[in-house]
């Protein structure tokens, strides 16, 4: 997979006419680039440099100690190991190459093309001091961007049997449901069911599940707590897991009817009907060419169309290697979102599809379903939510 | 031990006379700061600054989703919530605390102090634009390096307890060893005893353990390989476990005997003894006071006294919440070491002393070893080895 990204990587460098591409790190298992996952693979404990090349060379100077690691794993081509100090390799391998521009990974949008920590960069201008590529280097967010979002065959196939998994332990998880329980009986009992079929997590234990239940309910990215599933609440539950080294993430909503209710009172299903609507309205409209804050709009005006209030966050962000794959988020324009908004949706692409809506004296109804960007439109990567979960009292 | 930590960090504060230290970042499960998990706890999402002042203060700003799991751990007594962007409530605050200087995590030096990304850089000073703050930005890395160095008491009971559980584990695989069996064979047996007791490896599974035989074996920090343990082989083995949150980091030396052979030969002995000794002689050495390369040249000058190749490493590094813990490091004035050599020695600290000798025609001796730095010298966590431990052939 890394070689068939680093492939990848050298068209994009084409494209976009960016000469080289320097992935600059050390002691990456403690303060870890995410793009040593797509196109290093392994770690690294000296300052290291891998850079790839718009001609294809695939070259790494790193610690001589590292040099073994390296040569075994056989995704650069020329390794080049010093014992002293990087910075007379690294000189005169960029000397060679000459290159006008240089691509590192710092963004201020997004944080998966921001590896390079600033004491790093301020080392690599030191070390650079005294020649001209100090000056040219910039930004590889437009390189990581494409690369993360245009998901190989084998890329997508694992994310799609993670949503495949994830909706089978909703189900299972359906069966086990009872009025009074806890959200962290709940949430235990979803990582009972998962740990069976020997799955693992997508995010932060403390956080996947996430369960919400009742009107007094945290709100998202907090922990399941001592609140008790009752008659009258709307439950919903965030979830994922991780199938070799790709993500799902998935929300799913449920109604605790109270004694002697058939089905939830009018505002419940309106709210969930809010909620699903906008996720199919949200579907109907992305396609590429679209831009994020257009894919947003649709749901978010949807929502307040029914009387309902705008969620306070994006409507959907990209899966793979992390739940939250980074940039071309489908979001408002504000100003915690950057140049993001405007980023356009091309094919290939996986988003979730997340609004929620706050039901008043029964809690949040919220779906969160994921598809990928085809040619003409998207299609949901497992099968969306359609009806309310019914929980017997 | 968050709390205890954060207090720890406000007397730190007030050595050093800096106001306000921030660690601000996003997303914080893709790219970690490692000061999160000093004086943080939990993750976040969006854009979050985490504040300690010198009076004891302690402030988040942080998106309105991440709220309810900050207030839950309770770490931070003021939490300011937003929904659109944090520019305006991290001015507000800064202009209130009004703070000569600001210490953010970057550091050239120390990997642990460096987790603010340079792309999250740009993005504070943007955001500071038009305020005095953003010229008043300084390193956080002695607040770091001190913080992560004085090992609080039940910080040093776990490392204490890592190296114990490891020696053990060390013995338990003696007895497992056959001439004949491959570096990959010798690792799973190792990993198969540590799973049997509960444990977690302390670094990259690729490398933990890391295990090396024979004169063609290859070099620290590669993985183990299907190179046979060979009568006439030195074999070595680089291993650590994590006991609730926090590492050993350890390597042992055995010699697997030909068949005839009561001992090892003169000159694999001869390796074993300088190894063995510039660990001690170090260890003598070790005290409040001294400068991390003045221990390097004495365990490097011995073995080079010995008539032995030096080591292409430092003689040590901290060990904590990971294996290579930060800062003040035991090692040459070497380029690639920056600043660190000259760090000086403080009480509380904890070490690895691991030498390393090349054994012509027989593979490598090294021994590591983790001592604490006491008010007038050092100890050792856990039994030194001092006998090459035998495998019949």
């Amino acid at each position: 997979m890394i070689r068939a990204k680093i492939e990848q990587a050298v068209g994009i460098l084409n494209e976009l006419g960016i000469d080289v591409w320097m992935t600059f790190v050390r002691e990456s298992a403690s303060l870890h680039d995410p793009c040593i996952d797509l196109v290093v693979g392994g770690h690294v404990t000296w300052q290291s440099a891998f850079l790839i090349t718009r001609s294809g060379e695939r070259i790494a100077i790193l610690g001589s100690l590292d040099k073994a690691a390296h040569e075994t794993l056989g995704h650069y081509a020329e390794i080049i190991p010093y014992v002293q100090g990087i910075g007379e390799p690294l000189r005169e391998t960029l000397a060679r190459l000459d290159p006008p521009r240089i691509a590192v990974n710092y963004s201020t949008d997004d944080e998966l093309a921001d590896g390079l920590t600033h004491g790093m960069y301020l080392l690599l201008q030191k070390t650079l001091g005294g020649t001209p590529y100090g000056e040219r280097l910039v930004s590889s967010e437009e390189i990581v961007s494409r690369l993360r979002s245009r998901k190989l065959e084998p890329e997508l196939a694992r994310i799609t049997r993670a949503c495949a998994e994830t909706v089978d332990l909703f189900a299972q998880l359906h069966k086990r449901l009872k009025a009074g329980m806890t959200e962290k009986e709940i949430a235990a009992a979803m990582v009972e069911i998962m740990e069976r079929k020997g799955l693992e997590r997508a995010w932060d234990p403390e956080q996947c599940p996430a369960v919400f239940t009742g009107p007094e309910s945290a709100g998202a990215h907090a922990g399941p707590t001592d609140r008790r599933m009752e008659p009258g609440h709307l439950m919903n539950m965030d979830f994922g897991v991780r199938f070799e080294g790709f993500c799902s993430d998935l929300q799913r909503t449920w109604y605790c009817l109270r004694p002697g209710e058939a089905a939830p009172p009018e505002i419940v299903m309106k709210g969930f009907d809010a909620v699903r609507d906008a996720v199919h309205n949200a579907a109907a409209f992305l396609r590429p060419g679209v831009k994020g804050h257009e894919v947003d709009a649709v749901a978010r005006g949807h929502i307040v169309a029914q009387g309902f209030e705008e969620y306070a966050h994006a409507l959907g962000h990209q899966v793979g290697r992390q739940a939250h794959d980074g940039a071309g988020l489908l979001c408002p324009v504000w100003e915690r979102y950057g140049e993001r908004p405007f980023a356009v949706v091309e094919e290939g692409q996986c988003y979730t599809l997340e609004p929620r809506v706050p039901v008043p004296g029964h809690g949040v109804a919220t779906i969160e379903e994921i598809v990928v960007v085809t040619r003409d439109g998207c299609r949901f990567l497992s099968p969306p939510q359609t009806e309310i979960m019914l929980v017997k009292p």
